[in-house]
């Protein structure tokens, strides 16, 4: 059954393997009149990029150039489906070979094998990573519709490797390997990062984002609530095992009298809720955290099966990230921007 | 826009309100020829019911007998529409009358209002947690579909009020009032309840999901991953505030070699990843857990404004909850079985 | 699979068999602030009543009293689901019994055994004409979408049982049986009725459907064209078997210079695009045409085999009409209302 | 809002306008293990090709290589999407300058223009007929599946320009220039359409197209009626007014004694049905009809508007058909094709 497709007024359908011709996406519903060109989309595809000033990424060389294939007319865009296509170019596959019989563990190898009966394995085929370029490519879109809005999204890193950021110094973000929202954390991250790639070990962590000036409003109750759509976008992305909102985990903990947020005609005076009240944003922040695992991909042996049931052992020496940190962070930006955007879209007239 | 649809082949449309004639469920997509009637939903029903054994539960009587209208003949279903009917009894609007124009807090009454420019002020209208009732049924539904291939899905409370159960001990989930996998910290509940209770405060907790049985291959990716969608089923439960798969947040922390399953012969060594790969099931257990906020109408004092944005305080004193544990349990319990039938049912017969 | 689900913005599901409880339906999507109440639904149900003037009508009584369940607040829509129900009274499940086991030639007996593997064979279960009854109190507060806008649908007989209106002079639709703008027809149709009766025969014939102050830019390309759309909805109507728009049919024997409208300032001259141009409405009236087969439940003996597939005749001596004419006229009339409030809807503040 | 999405189980969205960079198609939920490669599409691609045998064809030349992009591996479907891409080559945007501003009678311009505030108007951009040779390469995909099963479809001129074929010879189908299963009928309608391309006129006609060996059971009461998504598919082609299943608009003049058909062990001894009884197969022949309206684009001048509403005249000089007829004709099997795949993937393992 398809699977494909992500959102309803703002619709994305996503195609491509890691190794294949190339990833795209097609984006029905984005409406007409809208400057666009490809460099619009190109400074969020560069900070998915591989190779990038993180000593953390893998060295895969990726230009990743979104080209836009239709839906655009003399800069603007025409209310017709707009298709982004990027071609795959520095796709190593026999790197993947030895593998292309075992089932990598932390991987979808096997989920796949099982499911399809038939299996892609270069790069992951489908289940890569490599996917989420035209989710980013998306994101572009949909935040150039936020943008009019003046509603900005972010997401920055809060954990890598157990290093917690102390601080929410957002001016500190893009000074940072890590993009890390406090500079002390973000330098015992490098330590921690060096230390396990040494190893040949992987890294998980934990991303935040932030969405400003988004209006009361958005959110259609009672399945659709806007955070259950955002759960939803969120813990679609691979390596992503937990969401959260507002206070989150931490609501569980606190009493009602803590954790509701005050009214005042000024606005809420706390945030425990993280905008959103019965799935309807409520005007202030939105802030959700999600729990991103480490890098299944290492260079340790590790134990596993081969598609016969053989046992096996297995030692990923590819190029890989050891955290999908930093490069997930645009990611998950892009996921909360489509979110949105659909969510605006998806008001009526009347509300 | 309409967003009160839930699933793809198993597909539940819910209606009603709080104080209404009632609530109720369309259940589209269920199989033909599976045996049904009141007496397979009525005991799910009767675990959400208030006034139950719990200390933390209002005494307010539904008596939330589900009324099979369609879509079943001489005690089969017949492959058309199943709408299930519950009748609002016990609704007590006169105890909601003066927060008509209040806005409580931590509640959705202020971004309804904001969305709709009009809002059903009684016990919460559509935004109340009586709209759970509808998707308990529709979970009676989905859940004999999995029995006929023997998954079993299991709710039980594991924190409550910042106590956390120990143990995992399952048949003493159904022996104390908590629904709790541990006794001893069942009976600390009790105290931490009781306590808060004569405060006039409340309580939040979170709620583990087992699902075992489930067989290899559930799950469409990209978007349409089970896990992104179990994330969406649960977030839009009013209460809760995150969701986690396998080792969830705590799988940040963890080195790739910790966190990587190794795959044997027999099946997976351990279970981080909660059952699930790359958005498809992988055989082994699925483990979820959500966080849920205290409830939110409390006899303490709070600050708001009113609909003209005056401001003014509030103090709930209807019949209300401590917590939404236990009553909250079989909800997401109802939640699990309806994706999960819904995946059941998104297999094709080549996958 | 789920099929009784129509519509993306104004949203609609219909449950119900003939001789269960009742029929009704789900409307996701209504705006709010809309007045409602039974009232407005009531004169549409009243016009698909049986037993009315016509002598082409069962002398099944069904009150068909609309009862609105929720999402309706002190006679205002509040954007929440709208559940319309209405009970099934004087359903005669006695007299099909003697053809629980045969399949009745032109219905879908045969088909839902095949599908279903299980039947509900009294009155015809979900594929009787009662279902219809629920689209059109969903066509009732379409309706009330459309009024706003001053769109108008209304739906009369253009040929039945071979007589054909030679006019379309609307003021005397509501002046005879069966619905006819031309006054002469009527009578000859009367005749033809009442001689076909005699016989135990039924009759088919034509339903014009027209909708005037549509405003340019409904539809939305290039599948869910506004004119695809209508043709689905008309489609969907048990006893369609055809659907034109325009000059339809002709259309085929035309020379392009004939066939295209001319464009002036003050608009189209011709219409024989029936209002819509590459599936977008132009402003113009939306005419459309469907064909109604003859009643299928017929006195003559007909052949046909029972549920193991040895031969038998039937002869169906039930309350039944001779023509789904005048009746199926407003269940047309409500399906246009349906498409064109969900395209209303479908509009975005761009386009 | 989105409307470039077609199907449930086996989905297609297209993208793309007549003369930007190309047109393609993603396939969500085509099944895993299907041999599949460019060669599989190919044949259905050149017979929508323009400047075939016809002499109605148009000059342009579109080589309309179809490029499988990703979804196959090995020569085999692995179940994720699957993207065909079609580059446009021999677009002469050019010859269309002179109408940027003038909307021609019969095409979408001026309804584009209305909703969008934007228009592609190069080749008639995303409302250009070809849009239809993406779904063209679906049809092929859609088309292999039913292979599988058995299922033929064809699609055969029974009208052009008022000749009408009097026999249903399908072997000669292949064996003149409009595909007409009549020899003498065809020949008549070379000397009509040479007659009125020498007037720079236009000619309409009908298709019908036939499926046979699909099994009993496909479609989805009550809204997903085969009928209906048939009607839709259909409907949904530019040229498309008119849409009839069986008997279709001639039903309407029978009797209902006339119009049953009559079940034998042996099967249905008529099949004024066209294979569908209350929307779902019945394992007869399915037999629809599509009116088809002349090709609006002719050398005859015409009245119209420009963008700002002055009155102007417009002769269109460009290389068009003469007829949407034959190259239509594929284009009816290949939407017939992908409703019965859909609907294929639409049964479960119950029904």
């Amino acid at each position: 059954m398809p699977g494909n497709t992500f959102g309803t007024s703002f619709k994305i359908t996503t195609w491509g393997e890691s190794h294949g011709k190339g990833v795209g996406v097609i984006i029905d519903g984005c409406p007409p009149r809208i400057p666009l060109d490809e460099a619009v989309i190109q400074p969020m595809m560069d900070r998915r990029k591989p190779g990038g000033s993180s000593i953390a990424s893998t060295s895969r060389k990726e230009p990743d150039k979104a080209i836009i294939m239709s839906g655009v007319f003399e800069g603007m865009t025409t209310g017709t489906p707009i298709m982004i296509m990027l071609h795959n170019k520095d796709a190593d596959s026999g790197a993947y070979k030895p593998y292309a019989d075992l089932f990598r563990p932390g991987h979808g190898d096997i989920t796949y094998q099982a499911k399809y009966g038939i299996r892609d394995w270069r790069g992951g085929g489908r289940a890569s990573a490599r996917e989420t370029a035209a989710r980013v490519a998306a994101g572009a879109v949909a935040r150039a519709i936020l943008d009019r809005e003046k509603i900005s999204v972010s997401a920055y890193t809060t954990e890598l490797g157990g290093i917690k950021a102390k601080k929410r110094d957002l001016d500190t973000v893009d000074q940072n390997m890590f993009c890390c929202p406090d500079a002390d954390a973000a330098e015992e991250m490098v330590r921690r990062v060096t230390d396990v790639k040494k190893k040949g070990d992987s890294l998980g962590g934990i991303v935040e984002i932030l969405a400003r000036g988004v209006p009361r409003g958005l959110g259609e109750p009672v399945f659709d609530k806007l955070d259950a759509e955002l759960a939803k976008g969120l813990m679609s992305i691979g390596a992503v095992k937990g969401v959260e909102i507002g206070a989150g985990f931490e609501a569980a903990g606190k009493l009602g009298s803590e954790n509701n947020d005050p009214i005042t005609p000024e606005g809420f005076s706390t945030n425990n809720a993280g905008g959103i009240l019965a799935g309807i944003s409520n005007g202030d922040d939105i802030v959700m955290r999600v729990a991103v695992k480490p890098i299944p991909s290492i260079a340790i042996e590790q134990k596993t099966i081969d598609r016969h049931g053989n046992p096996a052992t297995i030692s990923t020496k590819g190029r890989h990230d050891i955290s999908a940190i930093p490069r997930i962070n645009v990611v998950c930006e892009a996921m909360v921007c489509i979110v949105l955007a659909d969510h605006l879209l998806r008001l009526t007239v009347d509300g």
